[in-house]
């Protein structure tokens, strides 16, 4: 069958359950980034493979929402007579909340999986129900029933991360956790985010092809910690699990857990936690919290981790000079930006530790760049060719960290006005690496840095200046970075400082260093902190233009430039070196 | 009876009712910043003059709110023997709303006012409630029959802000909140924000001594405009709202009258809204939000509003020349900090369309100066000698605008630090009156501009850099600020400028202009703006360390000048003008 065919059967499984609209979020249980395709029911329905998308169907009208990464991918790729493209961003492109209860005739229902969407988002439908006198069911699969060939949640099994990779034992986790929940009052939290429960129990695993999580729930409370996990994911951890003492459960069981429990103070931060959890939590006392405490705990990297981080970005980077220096010497060679993809990861994957890619690597040529996320195709994507831009974004996973780096590599045939636009990224990338401010500044204050230079020469990029990265985890981590966010930036968290010039239809630049927070003085009782870049790799010259850069920008560049040569040479062969030096000289 | 007195009455009647913690938060039902005497429960109780405290007493304790701005006066002012003081803003200091809940005994009664907490604050009380299974009264007022000389609610006649000054007509402006009733799928708002309903019904009244509002309720509906006010208050503007078919009720009716509501979907914004005025909604369907329709249009000011307010503006500066001209010639003549006060007021009466004083006067010498909102008192303040700084923080109500200025004047025999402080509060200054921003900012990313010359000097000011400015409104105005807040900043908006160095015990550094928000240029589908300052008043040259200053800071400081004496010596006798003249010199 195919996507047009699913609709139709889905419109009518609706008539016959009486559902007017029914939403499907894109999410997992776990309202991953990064999902199984067992939760691929976006695609069943409409086509659609992008990362994030988000379906509407009523009686007559189908629309997706998706973000400005995947508005060319999702022309291509929805059928247009049957779907309408919500741009999300755009002035007049309403939330699909607000659509689907605005679309849905009054006293009609709605229906959704309430595993499926976060509590926050939950809320905020329901506030809209009593409008229109709408009824929401949150219980109804229509899709299963459907989608015969559906595919099964996976279930790899999952590894120890050992003390030292992870640098804190889980009981220590546990006993920080336990303090928190003291301190709020509370009695346990309940944890559906897979990144967290890895952290917690220094486990990794590879049910997502992008991060090494694994499909699993926790529960820690003041006496008890239990994972909810299916037996054969943990054969190779039992031992290590037991002596911990933790408690094992079916993964499903969580639900009908947390319902059996009376007279509790339950800890919960509805924007990253599943409704139907929260749905199950009802005869609880809830504390709501803007905060959760696994992923405050997570983001401020521990001793171990920082060392390892500092040497697995090492290597990614030695991994990238080999690539590189590999790609620019066979430009005559018609290598495609999919090639490229591959190079990468053959020269990380030569690397001590490396697992796997930390996401799709994007690799764009000219004005392929100017996509946000551009995601080459094997069968469909440009050759390069000796000039212009070509921008790389990747990483690579590692068991002592995960790195993310971006580059934009001139091919040759530079105009002035491009030049021009990549020195004003450098000068952005300078700004956040220099920067002195206060601990706990909020992320906000820091993408200003950022946009200082872009906003006086009257250009803006539509996306933040930078993230969190996890450590062996997401790539993308919050609670904090740097963009439109209060949320503090703390020491030992692990940030990206990644501006960019974005020209629809002719070229995209964006340079991407992971920076952590170290303190860098004490000044009448404030603390002063500044950020330690830890990746090294050359920001390439021939884009460079020295005449609009300021003395300091310049010193900036040539130190970065030489302690780039001096961390990465010892780990080069001769030819190497002498591409890296060249790479890398005074300007 | 003195305060201690009423406190172990306050106990008695606590006792009676078999409340266990009883709550005064300082709040008038109007949730406004300046309240009337009436609403002076927490003075009542702890003898606390302050205009920001919450008080929260137990069977055992009595504790008190503050922020740095009254430390000082409230270890005064308060019986250290019955009260303690809880330093807001201080890293282990609970907010009132935990420790009251804290602080009552499992299964324990609270009691407040609920006309004197906002919703969103309510909201966070009751969300703990029942981790303990407290208890929430919000309809016991005890203070009453004790409070046998309580003062009655001030109850002034209104005036129409015609439309000379006003310049839209209420007619305009109750068809523009409909538009956004509308794109809500509203039919109903309620507001007891004085200053929204002043602003709606360009009526202006002076129930506050600082701001000229008037007591009143508003909801304006798709098809009706209900004004609660007590009759006595009208007598001068019956005609003029009969004329714009508003319905006049009884100033308390707001309550029974949403209570009386059937059916319709009402817009709040909970964060303003006083609890009992939510309470009484409770059969409606009440769509909460973040933004509220006649704060946000208010605060975007019109095309004569802008003209007016750079009008008065000029204005308030004349007479703050005349006042400062005053001060340093009669320098030797035992002027205090309390005398300055009466000389500025004395100068701005003489000013056409003077109201009254916009804020109490800081005027702050040396020492004081680093207390953040120091209030000099007649028989208890300082003596100004040539020496030192004067920090003076001032404005008036005008029928045509609202001003706020502050200026840190040079006695003489500086230090090279103070000389310093002072060029470093110029330079933050600077960077944000020459900001090029896009339209929309967040306030916490102008926020950063002023934090930049401060941070690597390795100082920072705990308050925010600016806030939004009422026109013939109070002085302080949502929802926009330039500090740690994700509010837009918007074409039009009236915004102040007001970085500062605080050393405690030597003295207080603070430079503030008042700037409006216009449109700059526009780029690649982007608008950009700038800030227009409409305060010209010299900048003490003799603290500014002109080789600290970057050759564009110098540009700025001179043109400004030049700017300042352009615009005010016209309306200067000769005197003044050489006087001027000579404080705007070219360095």
């Amino acid at each position: 069958m195919n996507n047009k065919e699913n609709l139709i059967n889905l419109r009518i499984k609706m008539q016959e359950n009486n559902i007017d609209t029914y939403i499907l979020t894109g999410f997992d249980p776990h309202l991953s980034e990064y999902k199984t395709a067992h939760y691929n029911t976006v695609k069943f329905i409409s086509g659609f493979t992008g990362s994030n998308g988000t379906v509407v169907i009523t009686k007559d009208t189908a629309n997706l929402w998706t973000d400005g990464r995947y508005f060319i991918q999702a022309n291509n790729e929805l059928d247009n007579d049957t779907f309408t493209l919500q741009k999300i961003g755009h002035k007049n492109t309403p939330t699909y909340i607000n659509f689907a209860c605005d679309n849905t005739p009054n006293n009609g229902t709605i229906a959704l999986d309430g595993k499926t969407i976060s509590t926050k988002d939950f809320n905020t439908i329901s506030k809209l129900l009593s409008l229109k006198s709408l009824t929401l069911n949150t219980e109804l699969d229509l899709i299963s029933p459907l989608w015969t060939s559906r595919p099964t949640i996976t279930n790899n099994i999952v590894f120890e991360h050992t003390l030292n990779f992870s640098g804190v034992s889980t009981t220590d986790k546990i006993k920080s956790i336990r303090e928190k929940l003291k301190e709020k009052n509370c009695d346990l939290t309940a944890i559906n985010v897979l990144e967290d429960i890895a952290w917690i129990f220094n486990l990794r695993g590879s049910d997502s092809s992008e991060c090494p999580i694994f499909n699993s729930y926790a529960i820690v409370s003041l006496t008890d910690v239990v994972l909810f996990i299916d037996e054969s994911k943990i054969i190779n951890v039992k031992n290590y699990l037991s002596k911990l003492n933790i408690t094992i459960k079916p993964y499903n069981y969580i639900y009908e857990y947390l319902k059996n429990l009376n007279d509790v103070n339950i800890f919960l931060k509805p924007s990253i936690l599943n409704y139907s959890i929260f749905k199950n939590c009802k005869n609880l006392n809830i504390v709501n919290s803007d905060t959760n405490i696994s992923e405050d705990l997570k983001a401020s990297k521990n001793e171990v981790e920082i060392e390892n981080i500092k040497k697995s970005t090492i290597r990614d980077c030695v991994a990238l000079v080999k690539s590189i220096k590999y790609i620019k010497e066979n430009i005559q060679n018609q290598i495609s930006e999919f090639d490229v993809t591959g190079i990468l990861t053959k020269y990380r994957s030569l690397q001590p530790n490396y697992l796997a890619p930390s996401f799709e690597t994007i690799c764009a040529y000219n004005s392929n760049g100017a996509m946000l996320h551009y995601s080459a195709k094997k069968n469909d994507c440009s050759i390069i060719k000796p000039s212009g831009f070509l921008l790389i974004d990747s990483g690579g996973q590692y068991l002592d960290g995960t790195t993310d780096i971006t580059r934009t590599i001139s091919l040759g045939n530079l105009t002035e006005e491009m030049k021009k636009d990549f020195t004003l990224v450098l000068k952005s990338v300078i700004a956040v690496s220099t920067a002195t401010f206060i601990e706990n500044v909020q992320g906000a204050k820091i993408d200003m840095l950022a946009r200082i230079p872009m906003w006086n020469a009257g250009m803006d990029y539509k996306c933040g200046t930078g993230h969190g990265l996890g450590y062996v985890l997401n790539v993308h981590e919050g609670p904090s970075g740097i963009g439109s966010t209060l949320s503090p930036i703390r020491l030992n968290m692990l940030l990206t400082n990644e501006p960019g010039v974005y020209k629809e239809g002719q070229y995209g630049i964006r340079t991407e260093n992971t920076m952590l927070v170290s303190k860098s003085f004490e000044s009448f009782g404030d603390t002063f902190c500044k950020f330690d870049t830890v990746t090294f790799f050359p920001i390439d010259l021939d884009a460079i233009d020295k005449h609009l850069l300021t003395e300091s920008e310049l010193t900036w560049i040539n130190d970065y430039h030489k302690k780039t040569f001096d961390t990465l040479s010892p780990y080069l062969n001769d030819d190497e070196v002498a591409w890296l030096k060249n790479e890398t000289k005074a300007i």
